[in-house]
């Protein structure tokens, strides 16, 4: 099907373009389309109402709450007065959890309560727990702990996240959140606390997502602030044996089914091959979900519905995608790469890409497409580029939701956003409308209706992801 | 009494110093010892550990509590280890306020939870009370509302503090969380809901006194973070009717004496006569109070143990006071005060000054003394401008502890901080050690060291503060 369908392109080309369109398969007038687009989009767009809006009527949009409910109705309407041809719901299933009630304090030597929060995922403490803590700098160290070594006692892990604008300390942290609790109970601890995965020395506890398995004992699991860590830290490098009471009721609760959300741009000439840009819906309970990932939807939806104004649909389907339930295990990614598979649909995506790395600016175009289709990318790059935006070859991946399907096969662009500061909030009660800045907004939404309009238009098949990228 | 001292100090000045010493009573040792403390606080001091020590072995210490007495045991310990001549204990008597419980949430139209903190001293709401709001933009709009416009509702005021070096936009918004319970519930208000008195976006609700008169029915009154007052703005912008739900649990409970604690370098000449600098030891419970007002006892602490180190003793008493319960009423100032007062010991004060704007670098010397001292100002603002600070005539005014006093007729001496960042985390768990810049330590101990050491040797007598600033 898919030589089918290049065959059908090159007809395409050789009947509709000029020579000079060459390898990209773009001519004159999808280039001004496209820049027309990226101008608009910097006059005005509906980003901001639509971040604005699904942040204070919606607000906190924990997965399998009722929130979820009311932020995947919001949406759809949302997206039906927006100008699309389609809007439409996907089914999602998950298991819910909720977090209930969170405290901690040092007991001993200096008593004072500490910022925690109960990782997503995590079991609760059953009542107030107390005991000793013991610190290990690394995820590493305490997998290096003699087994049993750590009865009775509660795994604190003190490594401290940096920051980089690509956000590429999150990746050597993160393994505390996501593995502390099984490391910690193999050797035999009553809970584990780590230090915030996050940048800000703002006193705010991040939250995000845990895992247990199947063969070792479930122990509640916490993040305490930066500050909070520091404190301790203090305390153990003074000598002290430090006591803590940790509190956590948090439970899963069984299954839960909300919804992707998608809206479509339908293509005029191959409808069936799709570009898909979006975000996702859900959010952690604490903050309001404005950059994680109130931005991403606003950001697509915006783009999309820019193009949906055009006068002339783009050749292929622009579907802007609100994923649910990225939070806690990608299952909106999951279900859409697995109905599309299920279907035989995955040859039919061009491209994927998402949004879901704050609002702060662009700076890259990357993807993982056929060598062939490199220079289509090269020509989005070229539109791109007044937006303050490089190319670059090589380097970079699919968001979290495009992932799954970029794991069957398809191909996908990343818009690399400044995320610099995006550690400062991310998963805590401080992520916010207030910390986005409208003309970041614009700037994104531009770039995304320039690269969801070419990539529909172009005649070219971006073909598949390289392996490297599908890893 | 002040006359006899006068001639004696004429007396010091003509049989003790060289002429050129003129009019600021300081002859060129004294000079030169200062700028040797100078140098030596740059090159290290013990502000940082002590402020370390406290936030960390004490962490919050709410006027009242169990902290506030260990507070005062460490504190006095402390300055026992730290070289001066005397520490010693004067009690202060004040109400227990204590914070139980406190939460709220939007209930219509768009159900959410909100940050809000009790403000000191507010009574609970006695379970959840749940309510309509009505915004005001500012207290004199709430003041201007008809009598009995708000029955059964709850007032929200909304003003926001502005952002300056100097913290002037404190007074213009301090106002709302002052009086706004009052005011509220003269019109008919069941609570009041302030924006928080702060100047960052981050979600934490600042607290800090408020106050109930007589006549008034007392009724319960907190702050919201910024980020929530925008929410409720928005809905409210948007033409919704908000309706609320607030549970807050506080309550006063009988009277505490906790103590000023004070440490000494005795005057060598005159030890009768005093300079004094401090901060105030107590905080609000929920940061572990390092800028406010861990920083100011340490900074001057240091300052004040770095003259106990010279060989020689200043001529005058040097006396350092970490004050008790300044946030809920200027306890320790007032009782000071009055101390001082009843034995007739005001005129003994030569200058007074205290460190309570955070741990922002110093940028101004400012003093209220006679006409006669003021050369002595000008010329220890001239040991001071390597340190980056001028010297101001006519503006300023005491620290809070310091003002009874000063009410009193003593003259004091202010060393300006930079407060750009001081109401991004004032009342607030934010307030902790981790936003104390170590190198601005040092600049303020060395600015208080040579303000101290210079005040307490001149011969020069400080007269009595301006008419203008004892009031």
């Amino acid at each position: 099907m898919r030589a089918l369908r290049r065959l059908f392109a090159a007809f395409l080309a050789l009947s509709t373009f000029p020579a000079s369109a060459g390898d990209t398969g773009l001519d004159a007038a999808a280039i001004a389309t496209a820049e027309r687009l990226r101008e608009q989009a910097l006059a005005g767009n509906a980003a901001w109402d639509f971040v604005a809006g699904l942040t204070t009527e919606i607000g906190p949009r924990l997965a399998g709450t009722e929130a979820d409910a009311r932020a995947v109705a919001w949406t759809k309407a949302r997206f039906e007065a927006m100008g699309f041809d389609r809007v439409y719901l996907e089914p999602v299933t998950f298991p819910v959890w909720l977090r209930h009630r969170e405290s901690a304090a040092v007991l001993a030597p200096f008593p004072q309560p500490l910022v925690v929060t109960a990782l997503g995922g995590s079991v609760g403490t059953d009542g107030p727990l107390e005991a000793e803590i013991v610190e290990f700098a690394t995820l590493d160290a305490l997998k290096a702990a003699p087994e049993g070594s750590l009865r009775g006692k509660i795994a604190f892990i003190s490594n401290r996240m940096q920051r980089f604008r690509d956000g590429r300390g999150y990746g050597p942290a993160v393994g505390a959140r996501s593995n502390g609790a099984v490391e910690a109970a193999r050797k035999g601890a009553v809970a584990v606390l780590i230090r915030s995965i996050g940048t800000s020395n703002d006193r705010f506890a991040h939250t995000g997502a845990m895992r247990y398995v199947a063969d070792v004992p479930r122990i509640p699991a916490g993040a305490l602030s930066n500050p909070d860590a520091d404190q301790l830290v203090r305390m153990i490098e003074a000598g002290h044996t430090v006591r803590l009471r940790l509190d956590i009721s948090a439970e899963t609760v069984g299954q839960y089914t909300s919804h992707n959300v998608i809206a479509e741009v339908t293509g005029r000439e191959l409808p069936q091959e799709v570009v898909t840009i979006g975000g996702h819906l859900d959010s952690w309970d604490q903050g309001t979900g404005a950059i994680d990932d109130g931005a991403g939807v606003a950001i697509t939806a915006a783009a999309g519905a820019l193009i949906a104004s055009l006068e002339q649909r783009p050749r292929r389907t622009v579907r802007v995608i609100a994923y649910a339930n990225e939070e806690q295990g990608l299952y909106g990614g999951k279900a859409y790469a697995e109905a599309r598979a299920a279907e035989g649909a995955v040859p039919l995506h061009q491209l994927g890409a998402e949004s879901d790395f704050g609002a702060g600016r662009i700076y890259a175009l990357r993807a993982g497409v056929d060598d062939a289709a490199w220079p289509v990318i090269e020509r989005i790059g070229q539109v791109l580029a007044p937006l303050g935006i490089t190319t670059e070859r090589g380097v970079g991946g699919p968001g979290p939701d495009v992932g799954p399907i970029v794991a069957k096969g398809a191909p996908w662009a990343q818009l690399a956003q400044d995320g610099t500061d995006y550690f400062d909030y991310h998963h805590t009660p401080n992520d916010t409308l207030d910390k986005i800045e409208p003309a970041a907004l614009d700037q994104q939404v531009a770039a995304y209706a320039v690269l969801a309009w070419l990539a529909a238009e172009t005649t070219v098949d971006f073909g598949s992801a390289p392996a490297k990228a599908a890893e």
